[in-house]
């Protein structure tokens, strides 16, 4: 099978890294086509940044999605998630929400573990706007500038870990999730140092993708992820403007 | 005071729509600017449409907002609202978080008559999102395709009353919220024939927005709505990168 | 306008402080009416304090709402604002329920800032009573009996302000709400030294009532806010009397 | 041990049938008094009337609660319930509160068989206000005016045990609660015809009240039910004005 | 009346408590047969012990029930509780579950006082699934290891009593409940030195089992607590067999 | 790998329509135990065999888990679940967990389509404890009773549909999960008649254990399922005991 796996943000180095942890991810006769946003900022904290990712994301995914049998967003967050899952035909996987349903089966309440102090608010609508509010035993996060998103992992491991060992003494967490795509790749490295399963967005998405096309669910023609009613629309990107509506001459009545 | 009214959509008969019941809003001193967005789609019914939507919002207020003393959403289910609260100096209002608002002011329980079967989904999450979910009596909505989104009020009426007179008798409503920009001016033309009192989401954004103006609510530099962390930005349109990030050149190490 | 503006407690020193920040609130050509509950308590902290007030706002209002255009409980907790809107052919606002929909439209968790320890659990349940307890970030109060009502501001300002920040700090708080009509007015001076925005009840209160009546909500016929059923009563004041029943004589088979 | 018992309505009629049921519900050495409330209205179907009848109760609990071991306030809704366990110093049961905590040991999921349409609302609030919301499985209500508030359960008998059954086949009730102090004794005489246990309020409150008093629950000297702290008041009766403040005279600074 | 109260466990000196704190609470009249679980574990910590002791109690249930007239199951957490309901034609009442309904008429929230670390996830989900999640201030709990189940009232009573000090004045508790069968008798002795009021779960439990059987509640017929459908059993207790299906030969086809 | 496939009911039939399905859905090297319950009842429909279904799972677990890389319990409700996750060092997987989160990343909200009236309320409470209630758009269930449990979907498939489509008309499913054992298979073979992606718990089952065994999730030491705190226990089977205790001599003080 092949999948799409996007980068909503724009830093090839932490694709790197996401492409890095994807790879231990797959299974033999899976193949990847990485993507990183055209446009938008470099790593997403904000309600701001996550509309432009989720965005670019639809994008990227309008243009580059057929011959994929799935497509993964790649920011914690999940931003553009549900958008793209009503315009395309094949399974979508959020990072966020692959973490969110494993750690559901590991444990009953979970911590997240985050790169920000200002990240943690749109963490937790993100977490709320999945239906998993009840279960988040806490979100804990580093308090001090990053100086490089592609090395947040060598330069702060240690302050993550603690982070981590005070989710569970003091927050009831019976499992963490390492968040955020500069993480990738972290959960696996400090594993044997921790005392509940930590889990990776991008491993945790990567399972959840591949499995959604094992399982061949059927593409829906009804509900409220059937494709959008085509409407009108204009000034879109030709492959997005083809997933979401019938483009409109320069200056109908009806729009203009 | 000065406010910049947005819709999200690119039906300018729609902006018209939404002018004219602005205009009956304002108080003396008050000025609009209209804004229509420039790409995007005749009207929003799903989530991939929001998103969309969301993102022309944050481009015409990040070009517009300069002079004015508020910003308003006026599509129904805020698309864009929480992003363009952090990156804007001043308040922003939204259609469907402002119909709220009054509903719950006016009574316990609301219905929601919608104009599409489709857009129920997109505007329960809405709701849900704002927090109201518990007040929801019910969502009706017309079932059959609109001929013209600029008619719907004509059209369809009686057919909306009836839906109304449904969702007080069956479903408990104390309150009813006549939803979407499409169907701006409707809860005045028809209030008299409705047995509790129904809102519309200009209308309330219109007066909320002044409100907000007159409380000269200080712009906050903490919390989760203190302008983004800056960071790098790519091919974003200048005013929005301008509140977003700093620009970043074609291809630094860091997000190359 | 008129608006007539109820404080539930007995304290006219409290009274005036309400006042004075409701002038500050009003639009040109909105006239006030102050009344000071005629019975009760110097100010309300508890359930049984917020029964009482909410039966003396009830007499207040029935006799004195003639010729208003809109009535405001001045309380912290809102009593008998629901009471209020079922009687009342004129909109009724609630400080803590306008202080919280002003909240919602700037922020997305809010703290309340209070004048005792004891008032928390009373403040807790009239704000999960008005639908909002998710967005609630913490209540934090003083801890010293306060020497005088009607002074608290003088006396406490400074830790105030300092409960203020830690709620920010520590408890995630975008917006903060200066409680009780005894805090009227503080908002603003401090408003410069807190880095989110603070609401003060009594200015949110008097502008959402402007609010509702420039929008001219139809009063209504059906739903649970319409006029109570008529039956017999007795011993009320006449005024409430006649807002709730059909007084009975001294001994009918029915209610004797 | 003695247990006043409190109609919160004005109807002699609807005391005599909570006596006769009341009766029916105690134990050898257990002394009832009954008290009917000196103002209000006929019986409680709205915020308006529970307000009311909650202060009632609060004024005739003051004067009679001496000289007995728990009080009962018994109208559905339970007008006035926390705020008189605040301010008395024995255990104080709600007829609805009994109610839910028996129907929650009987079943997982209750119907509520009510006798207005009106009431409903009011009946919708007080159970989430109690917490128990999300056991609710429905109310089901008369929809016709009551002739005789006195003899609802005569002319309305087969009526109530229709809607009881739909409750258990519709909407998957285990147990009903008949519901409102005008049905006291409706669920005994029915029982044998309905699929599920029918509680009876009264019946509840009754037994509820004498466990209580077995317990010998030591009152609170903190937490949010310990005493309201000791503060100014004006106008109250005596009774009630010696537990809940300090009288004032007339004019003090302070509050005048 | 005749009730028998089940230890779920194996420790007959923790049913011995169970006993004493258990004829501290019954009428004139009411007799109790105590039974120990045959099998299972000293004490019930975990999610895993509480299946266990679940099935224990429902053989000791179904081989001892005849006679009596209610079932208690005295171990925090009451495992088998809603199985017991179902298949027994007599009321049954769980120690949690009496305790939060106790705890819900003498205050609005409870903070519960637990023996082991361990053990508080099980609480938490125990109370969630009761519904009471909303009302519960916090869990605190002793952080030793037991030396000896059936003394932990003598060795830990004092940290104890400090735990429930800080859950009143630190986390906002009205009431305390002192969990799980091996602290039974500890509220009653040391009641006067806490500032609310502190339950016993054994205590709670036999009073509203003799409030149950005195209420005659009729066994239901329909709803989901109606004796199961009769099915294909094998390999069960005779006396459980015969209340949960009929006996199957050893090789039907259908279930081979 | 190898996966043990727990039916936790007697019914070999059902355990043959299992393991065709789990066939279906493993990977080449996946290799399967199945296993059915030694005793119980034919299929669960009701909190009473669930509790027996969970014990019945526990021992067939211990006895036979060693060896295997996950374990899979196979009836809808997921009995024993979470006992299980405590005392195995391997993941567990439950049918309907697994169906529940496949259905989140499929669309927003879900039905269940159900074999009985009866099990409905099991259903509702079992997924209201893997938190998941407000994405739950229905249960629908046959109302006829079964002639043979084995062969339900030749003798129901018609009406199982019709329910399934009404779920997607009227109460707004964008997923179905054909639930419990005996439907396993059937999502795929009605695919294609039905409007939304249709789930097999067996299907989902099998792929999450699978993911989870890719993805090599450290055992806990720490948080609520770490392996119970060892202590005395009696009268458990050997291997049982081996996981949850110490075995006790016959009569040893503290548990005698």
């Amino acid at each position: 099978m092949r999948l799409l796996v996007i980068n909503p943000n724009i830093s090839r180095d932490v694709t790197r890294l996401i492409e890095a942890e994807a790879r231990r991810s797959t299974r033999p006769g899976t193949q990847l086509t990485l993507a990183t946003a055209p446009f938008g900022v470099a790593y997403i904290e904000t309600r701001a940044e996550a509309q432009i990712g989720g965005y670019a994301a639809m994008q990227v995914a309008a243009e580059r999605h057929v011959g994929h049998d799935a497509v993964v967003v790649a920011a914690f967050g999940d931003p553009g998630l549900t958008a793209l899952r009503e315009i395309l035909p094949i399974p979508v996987v959020g990072m966020t929400e692959a973490a969110l349903v494993s750690a559901c089966q590991v444990g009953s309440r979970f911590s997240v573990i985050a790169i920000s102090q200002r990240i943690q608010a749109w963490y937790r609508e993100a977490i709320a706007a999945h239906g998993f509010a009840d279960r988040l035993a806490s979100i804990r996060a580093l308090d001090e500038p990053l100086a490089h998103i592609g090395r947040v992992q060598e330069d702060q491991g240690e302050r993550l870990v603690a982070l981590a060992e005070r989710a569970v003494q003091d927050d009831g967490a019976d499992v963490l999730i390492l968040a955020g795509a500069p993480l990738a790749g972290l959960a696996r490295s400090v594993a044997d140092r921790l005392p509940v399963p930590a889990l990776d967005g991008v491993t945790c998405a990567l399972h959840q993708a591949q499995t959604l096309v094992d399982m061949a669910v059927t593409p829906p023609s009804g509900g409220s992820f059937a494709p959008p009613p085509e409407k009108g629309c204009r000034g879109l990107p030709e492959a997005l403007a083809g997933l979401v509506g019938r483009r409109i001459a320069e200056a109908p009545t009806s729009v203009d």
